[in-house]
């Protein structure tokens, strides 16, 4: 593929950004990649690694740039924003890689001087470590990325960050921010707060002088994975996408509900019917992943 | 390791209880085990695999055996304990594989001519698999097992259970009924009751035509791996065990309504303190299973 990007801005060398440049690098899709982070240890690991050109100290990081990355907590997003607009040239195109978009690709519009060069992106990947040393370039290989340009967006600037995820391997689909949103409410959302919810309630907690984690076995190990995933992220990503969530709760207490309405009532029959139901569902969705 | 039974009669010979017989054939702790079982197949797998002596095709199949091991549904076990009982011999000890104690154990002392041998085990081991085609030698090595005695129960029946988990590799730990109950609550049924309820409120639904499922990432297959758990064998447990469980799943709400309230008034501070809190306890249990 042909150089797409002459000189990307990647704001926040992590797991997500780090492994897009170091990808997008490989695969010669951007001439020059420029970081800027909050902290000096990681930018020096992502320079050594390659991921990165050179470190930026300061907002110039976005001078002269095609495109802006912006791979951080989806809270600091739009502030960055702000920051990089004075240096931005008038065509230079702003993304995100947030799990959140509908909030988000709003104040990034706002905050950004032409809204139509703003195209949110959502690529859904990832794993619990974090930082430029866990970037891999085969990060989003064959891995969703979900685009959500809006009615303001320009359809170039659109292409262009469609093509940059397709080039590093993505299958990329388009969508709306609300319709991510809410799909994103149910599906990775709604699991990490009954993940991190799940942990609480078992804390701390002993029966009898017994620990009670001491006794937590693959059940429960695996259904808290993603309680392990970083706090400052999901506290965000559930402020970010407060509506949706709340939706998404509701159904999952009803779920809960009539479980354990078939439970204490002692309906043997409804309660089988409704955990078959779910567990034909989870099988023909296997451990993909 | 000398010969603990001479004969085992084995109900169900299923992942667990066909492991068991399969682990302790090997290790030379029983000279004949005796299946029995609902389906011809299956135990015709079993006694090819090596897993049984014998199939037998009727309660006789408690005749002469030194201990019964009860490895089926928990809501099966008590029937089986009562067509079982005439063809006992008076010593005969009755122990079972369920991962409910309390209910059941007392079922069970009440069907037995003599309560004073019936010894509660749970094995917390297991995988998604099932069947007489899944036993594993090494299912149970390094795992552990709880063994429940009551004030009734013989020591001698409780030791001779104790040493045939040993004997196959478990770590054994001895509790009451009550306790293995609350426990297993908390860590195992809440977890499972949890798994299916995301999936329930998951299943089905679409958003701007749109299949949610589709748009399932490695996070919702993780917390919802249990759901694929058959849902016989849990609509036993969660009805063996309501009043823990309903104590459970009490404490998860009022752990979820804390992460939603501070969601939905915006108090940033308190959700990520609250997700810290949870990703620190989650990330020293490590992926230990």
């Amino acid at each position: 593929m042909s150089v797409l990007v002459e000189r990307m801005t990647l704001a926040g060398v992590g797991l997500i950004g780090g492994s897009l440049a170091l990808a997008a690098r490989k695969a010669r899709l951007v001439r020059e990649v420029v970081g800027f982070g909050r902290t000096r240890a990681n930018l020096d690991v992502a320079l050594q690694r390659g991921l990165i050109d050179r470190i930026a100290a300061d907002e110039a990081a976005a001078a002269d740039a095609d495109l802006i990355v912006l791979a951080t907590p989806v809270a600091t997003c739009a502030r960055l924003a702000e920051r990089f607009r004075a240096h931005a040239r008038p065509t230079t195109v702003l993304t995100d890689v947030g799990s959140v978009k509908g909030s988000l690709v709003a104040e990034l519009e706002a905050a950004w001087p032409d809204p139509r060069r703003v195209v949110g992106a959502h690529p859904i990947a990832g794993n619990e470590r974090a930082g430029a040393a866990a970037a891999e370039a085969d990060l989003f290989r064959g891995r969703l990325c979900i685009v959500t340009p809006t009615p303001r967006t320009d359809p170039a600037a659109a292409t262009l960050v469609r093509a940059l995820w397709e080039g590093v391997g993505a299958r990329v689909e388009t969508m709306t921010p609300e319709t991510h949103d809410a799909i994103l409410a149910r599906v990775s959302h709604l699991p990490h707060l009954v993940a991190y919810a799940l942990v609480t309630a078992v804390a701390g907690r002993d029966e009898d002088g017994r620990t009670l984690l001491d006794y937590a076995g693959s059940g429960f190990v695996d259904t808290t994975r993603i309680a392990a995933s970083p706090a400052e992220v999901w506290r965000d990503i559930a402020l970010g996408n407060r509506p949706a969530l709340g939706a998404a709760l509701a159904e999952f207490r009803a779920a809960l509900d009539a479980l354990e309405r078939a439970m204490a009532s002692g309906d043997a029959a409804a309660l089988e019917r409704m955990l078959a139901a779910a567990a034909q569902v989870r099988q023909r969705l296997g451990a993909k992943s």
